[in-house]
């Protein structure tokens, strides 16, 4: 054990599809040791979560007593153990309580649980995004607007009163993704993806995603524009991006009811800058928050709520 | 050469990506011989054109003074030999003249162009289905309207006194291939595509598609709902079609501003039932066409346009 990992106060653990990441902090959250591995659901058979989650505990020094708060897809059913979907509208400050709790190496293992939407006229889920939203909540004093949470599925939620009251998935990474290695306008933008958000064949797309014009009827235009017109890789790929982001504005906006406003960007890096100058554009006052930060600070508040009740319980 | 080859005026052939269609028809257009096969723009490399065609025109008997009228992605700049697109607006009539012609195994070879829409703001390309509408024109006496092209890459196209005034590709069909071979909706539409135009969910997606949530930010919501509720394998693919096609509809008639009326879907099958289903609700009044058909009544049309100038030039 470090001199470090004997001031830690918890184990905190984000646990998504494509990688592990695991922070060992001090009671009020400071990181006093951490680690992040390849070790992701999707790489994971169920038997297999319990001795890499040990060998990681092990290798930071973690002490058994150490309580284990973790969110993210190990807690779907593919997962290590579901921790079944709280339904929305849901409190933020609920998602605790709804936790699944079990022993596993002799220690006591709590993952969260995700939100569901169940109204069968538009069916949501979303695993993970919500510990981020808690910790928006409990860390930036965020307790309604709009949260925009970009990626591979990418979530826009509406909070209100520190709950979730609406939210929708938008599959805008995957498509990016699909189309660029899959479909024929991978002979218009080439292999490299990098898009800047200040390119201007970027805005413009943005803005047509945003138009009447936007969304799945234009896509082809942007192939057609490098058979007819001067569009090089870099530009289809800015216009692809650009499109692509805008379109999710304008959908999820006529989703959610909700246009304008300010809107917290959950996301850092390249990516979150593209949605930073597309949501401006669309008239939102957007705001980037570190998602990793946000994770951390809700697994903190949901482990010292945990922690807060068994101390009571024992009072 | 066979006593139906010996009747034979024209050879009409639709060389597209994936296959060759080529007919041999007397004066009128009446088929007499016919052959399709596997050998689409897609598998051959330039100069596999020429052997290929004689190949197949030798099978059927074809006398070496045949006229050969082709259309389709042979003539593209990946084809056999490259028939510069039209620019739109163009009349039907005039495509005939916009072919490329040239000798190979002694023979005359045209092919026809297809049609660019150059406008930087939205550029657009066809070819091959600029012969069906030529088809629509001449054996079906439309000349004014909107025809839907469904298929991989879907045309919408409004004519008028005979003429291409505008068009737009929705790649709906890549679209569809695409998310249920790569992408996490794989998961819930499993492996059998068989959608029923009369099925309920397929109607209830179009309808989605259709209004202002359709699009991009609800193909998520097909996952959560065999997540979260009971949704089958062939619910999903009913609402990923339904889906598509609704957004298609919907994002073709803002693009080319027009809603409602007649609308001539051009492709027959299971396809053509989808659309003409997903149109009704839509508003519009649908007609189904047969593709083959048309085609051939364009190839026609352009072959003897360009043998009735020939003998006026002789005369």
């Amino acid at each position: 054990m470090t001199t470090q990992s004997k001031n830690a106060a918890f184990a905190l653990v984000d646990w998504g599809t494509t990688n592990l990441r695991v922070w060992l902090t001090d009671p009020a959250g400071k990181p006093v040791a951490e680690e992040t591995t390849a070790d992701g659901m999707g790489a994971l058979a169920r038997d297999q979560f319990a001795p890499v989650l040990e060998r990681v505990l092990d290798g930071l020094g973690a002490a058994h007593d150490l309580p284990v708060m973790i969110c993210g897809m190990a807690g779907s059913r593919q997962g290590w153990r579901e921790a079944p979907y709280a339904s929305s509208p849901v409190n933020l400050a609920d998602l605790a309580a709804h936790s699944v709790t079990f022993q596993s190496h002799q220690r006591l293992i709590r993952i969260l649980p995700g939100i569901a939407r169940k109204d069968a006229s538009r069916p949501d889920v979303m695993r993970g995004e919500e510990t981020q939203l808690l910790g928006l909540s409990v860390a930036k004093n965020v307790s309604s607007g709009l949260a925009c949470l970009p990626g591979t599925h990418s979530k826009w939620v509406k909070l209100a009163n520190n709950a979730v009251v609406d939210f929708a998935t938008v599959m805008t990474g995957e498509l990016y993704a699909l189309l660029r290695q899959h479909s024929i306008l991978r002979h218009s933008t080439g292999d490299d993806a990098k898009v800047s958000a200040t390119d201007p064949v970027f805005l413009q797309y943005v803005q047509i995603g945003l138009s009447k014009e936007g969304g799945l009827g234009r896509l082809f235009s942007i192939r057609a524009a490098s058979l007819v017109g001067d569009a090089n890789a870099a530009d289809s790929s800015a216009a692809l991006s650009g499109l692509l982001i805008g379109t999710e504005i304008r959908d999820a906006s006529a989703i959610l009811d909700q246009t304008g406003g300010d809107i917290h960007i959950i996301g850092s890096g390249s990516l979150g800058l593209l949605y930073q100058a597309a949501l401006s554009i669309a008239g939102f006052t957007p705001f980037i928050q570190d998602g990793p930060a946000l994770v951390r600070a809700g697994l903190l508040n949901a482990a010292n709520h945990v922690l807060n009740n068994a101390i009571r319980a024992a009072e």
